[in-house]
C-alpha cells in the first residue's frame, strides 16, 4: 500500500474526502488496477477489421440499450395521463439528453404539424397578435440551461415507510437542458400590455388544454417561448413546436404546446391550478401558489440499484439545484447526518440550472448513510426530513425537498432510509 | 407602421442594430404579424382527442424527420474513412445534440463490448496500470461545456471559387457537448510519471489505430478520458466507452475508443501526425504541429438553404469559438465588410466552448453581405479570407479560420462567396 493512504485526508467521519482534496483522493487509494502488460499484444477483435461507417443520425450504443426513462406509468382508465422519469443515477454531468427528458402529460403528445400551429397573445393588450414559426424565427432569442422540475418530483418520500426505488424513480422529475427561444418580454411589448394586465394564463394545445397563470412580473423578466432544446428543435414530449419556460418555477406553469397568452388582472384559477399543487398545511389553511422550486440535491451515485464492489475509495456523485438562484454549497455526510463535508461542484455552476457536485469516499466495507445537502446562493438549506414533512397535512406531497438518505450495508447495497 | 420604427436605430450599415437594442429591435418592425380572432373558437384536430401516451424514449418529432447530419462521405474505396457533419443551419444555442455530432473515422466505428475494454497507462511511468470501465467510474471526475473541431474544418474554403454549400456542409466539423469523465492527471499521477516523461502517445481501438502524440503539459492540464457526452455515455461515433478529450485542440488528438496511452520523451511522430494536419507554406516550410484551434465563427441564420422571406426585420445569429480560451466579442457586418455592428452574446460564454451570438438585422429588402468576426479574450481576431489564405501553399486547407461571407439576393437567396 503507497504511504499516502496512511495519512488522514481531511473531510468527515466514516471516510468522506473534504472538497479541496478530492481530485487527489484516488491516489494510492486500492481501486481495482491491474498491472498492464502494457499493449501491443492482444488485440480485440473490433480491431481486425474496419468498423460502420459515418451515418446521417449517431445512435446511443447497442451495449446502451437499458438507458431509458423510468417508471413510465399512466393513470388507470387512462393512456395519455401519466409520466415518465429521467435515470439520474445512470447520467454524469448537468445535461439530460433530450431523450431522456422527464415526462408529465395530461392527456398525452398532441400531433402537432407545425406549419399549422400558432401562439396567439390576446386580453389586456393593445394590440392581439398572432405568431407563426416562422414569424418567430425571425425575432430576437435567447438561450440559457436551467432545470425543470416538477412540483409532484420525489413525492413518494411521504410514505410512511420508505419506498425501494432508484434515485430517478424517486427524484427522476427533474431534468434539465439547453432551452432557446424568443423572450416573452418581447412578444408581450409587441402586443403593447395595457396598464391593468398583472398576470398572464397560458393554455397548451394538447387536448386537456393544459392551463395556468402566471404573474406577469415573472413574464416580463425570464420567460422564453422555447423553441429548441439541447440546440435542436423541442422533443414532442417536451412540448414541440414550441412551450412556455419559466426558470426555476414548478414544472406545469411551462406549458407545453404552447397555443395563447392571454393576459388578464388576476389569475385566472384555471381547473389545473389549486386543484392540483396547492399545498395543504397541517391546520388544513392550504397555500394556493408555490412557484419558485426549491433547493433540493440526491446523490446518484452510488444509489439502489448501482451497488458497492469491495472497499476502497469511491466517488460520491449527484445533483443540486434550486429555483431561486445558483448552488452555493453541497455538503456530504456518510455517517447519517453527524458530520458533513463540502462537496466539489463541476466548473460550470449555473443559476437555475441542475449542478453536479462530487466527493471522494473511502468506504471501509462497513454499514454507512450516505446523504447530500445543498445550499443556494439565496441562503436557502435543504431541509431534513422531518422538517420538510413538519406542516405537511396527510397527503399532502407537492414541493417535497427534504434530504436523501441512502444506507449503504455490508454486502454494499444501497436502500432508500429514513434517517 | 409604428412610430418606433421611425427612430433609426444604432449600429452599422446596410440596417444592422447593434448589441445594446438587439432584444428591442422586433418592436413594430413590420414582422409577418397576425391580428388573432383571439382563440377559443377553431380547434385543431389534435386537441380533439388524447395523444400519444409516455415512453421510454422522446423521439424527435416526425415533422423533423430532415434533421441529420449532413455531408455523409467516405474515401472512395472504403466504408469506415470520412465524415460526416452537424447541420449547424438547423440548430441554436450552444450544445450540439449527440446524434449530430460530428463525425470523423478513418477505419469507421468499432463496435466495442465495455466490459471487454481497458485503458492501459505505460511507458516512461513507475507502475504501468490498466483501468476497466468500473474502476474508472471509481474515480474524481469533472464536467465541462466544450468545442470539439477537427482540424480540416472549413477547409472547402480554400477553392479558387465559393462552393455552394450549407453552413454545415462547410463549417460542420464543429460541435460542442458537455464530456465528463477523469482528469488524465490524476490517471498519470497513480502510474507516476517518471522525470523523463515529456509526452504522452494517445492509441485508439479502432482497426486504424489512431494514434496521436500530445504534449505532458496538456495532458496535466486539462485533458480528461471522456465517458460521458451530454449527461450519457459516449455514442460509439464519438467514442464509445471511452475518449481523450483536449479542450479547444485539433479534434483528431482527442482519440477516439481510448486504449493505451504511453508516457514517451518525445512525440512518437506516428502515421496519423505529420502525414496529415501539418501546416505547409507558400515557402514549402511546414509547421508540424498546430494544436490549438484558432479564432472563428459563422453565421449559421440566415445561410444558404435557409433564404429570406419579405424584408423587414430578422434575427441574424450564429456560433464562434477559439482554442485559446473564451470569446470576448463578435462583429457583425451587412454591408461586406465596410461596417461592424457588436454583437449580443447569450449568457453562457464559457471556455473553449461554442458562443451563440446574435443581432437584428433590418433587410430592406437589396442585396446585402452578412460577415460575422470573432475575437477571443487573448485578442486574437479572426482574419479576413485574404490574410488567411496570404502564406498557405496550394492545397494546404487544414486549421483554415477566415471569415465566412454570405451574400443576399434581391430575391432573398443566400451564397458562399469570396468577399
Amino acid at each position: 500500500m503507497d504511504n499516502r493512504t496512511l495519512n488522514p485526508i481531511p473531510g468527515a467521519g466514516n471516510g468522506l474526502v473534504g472538497r479541496r482534496h478530492f481530485l487527489q483522493a484516488g491516489l494510492g487509494g486500492g481501486m481495482a488496477l491491474l498491472t498492464a502488460t502494457a499493449s501491443a499484444g492482444s488485440r480485440e477483435k473490433w480491431m481486425s477489421a474496419p468498423g460502420d461507417g459515418m451515418s446521417e443520425i449517431g445512435n446511443p450504443s447497442r451495449h446502451e440499450a437499458e438507458l431509458k426513462r423510468v417508471g413510465v406509468s399512466s393513470r388507470p382508465g387512462t393512456t395519455g395521463s401519466g409520466v415518465s422519469r429521467t435515470p439520474l443515477e445512470r447520467l454524469d454531468g448537468i445535461i439530460t439528453p433530450s431523450r431522456l427528458h422527464f415526462e408529465r402529460h395530461h392527456s398525452g403528445i398532441p400531433d402537432i404539424d407545425p406549419d399549422l400551429h400558432t401562439l396567439s397573445v390576446y386580453g389586456l393588450v393593445d394590440r392581439p397578435l398572432s405568431f407563426s414559426i416562422e414569424a418567430l424565427e425571425r425575432y430576437p432569442k435567447i438561450s440559457r440551461i436551467q432545470f425543470l422540475e416538477c412540483s409532484g418530483n420525489s413525492g413518494a418520500l411521504i410514505a410512511p415507510e420508505p419506498v425501494q426505488l432508484t434515485a430517478g424513480g424517486i427524484h427522476g422529475l427533474v431534468s434539465a437542458s439547453e432551452w432557446g427561444g424568443v423572450p416573452l418580454s418581447v412578444l408581450l411589448d409587441e402586443a403593447g400590455v395595457k396598464p391593468e394586465g398583472k398576470w398572464i394564463v397560458a393554455d397548451g394545445a394538447d387536448s386537456a388544454m393544459m392551463s395556468r397563470s402566471v404573474p406577469l412580473e415573472k413574464a416580463l423578466d425570464d420567460a422564453i417561448v422555447a423553441l429548441y432544446q439541447n440546440g435542436e428543435p423541442l422533443r414532442p414530449s417536451n412540448g414541440y413546436p414550441m412551450r412556455l419556460f419559466l426558470p426555476g418555477w414548478e414544472g406545469n406553469m411551462s406549458v407545453k404546446w404552447l397555443r395563447t397568452i392571454k393576459v388578464t388582472s388576476s389569475p385566472s384559477m384555471t381547473k389545473d391550478e389549486t386543484s392540483k399543487y396547492s399545498d395543504l398545511h397541517k391546520d388544513g389553511v392550504a397555500e394556493l401558489f408555490t412557484f419558485p422550486m426549491g433547493v433540493k440535491s440526491v446523490i446518484t451515485s452510488p444509489s439502489p440499484g448501482l451497488n458497492m464492489g469491495q472497499e476502497g475509495l469511491y466517488q460520491v456523485s449527484g445533483v443540486a439545484w434550486s429555483g431561486a438562484g445558483k448552488i452555493r454549497r453541497v455538503d456530504i455526510s456518510a455517517d447519517g447526518g453527524r458530520s458533513w463535508a463540502e462537496a466539489a461542484l463541476d466548473q460550470h455552476v449555473l443559476p437555475m440550472c441542475l449542478t453536479r457536485f462530487r466527493t471522494a469516499w473511502h468506504w471501509d466495507g462497513g454499514p454507512a448513510v450516505l446523504m447530500s445537502r445543498a445550499t443556494d446562493d439565496a441562503g436557502r438549506v435543504q431541509p431534513a426530513r422531518d422538517a420538510a414533512m413538519a406542516d405537511r397535512a396527510v397527503n399532502s406531497f407537492y414541493h417535497y425537498n427534504g434530504v436523501q438518505a441512502w444506507s449503504v450495508s455490508e454486502q454494499g447495497e444501497l436502500r432508500n432510509v429514513y434517517a
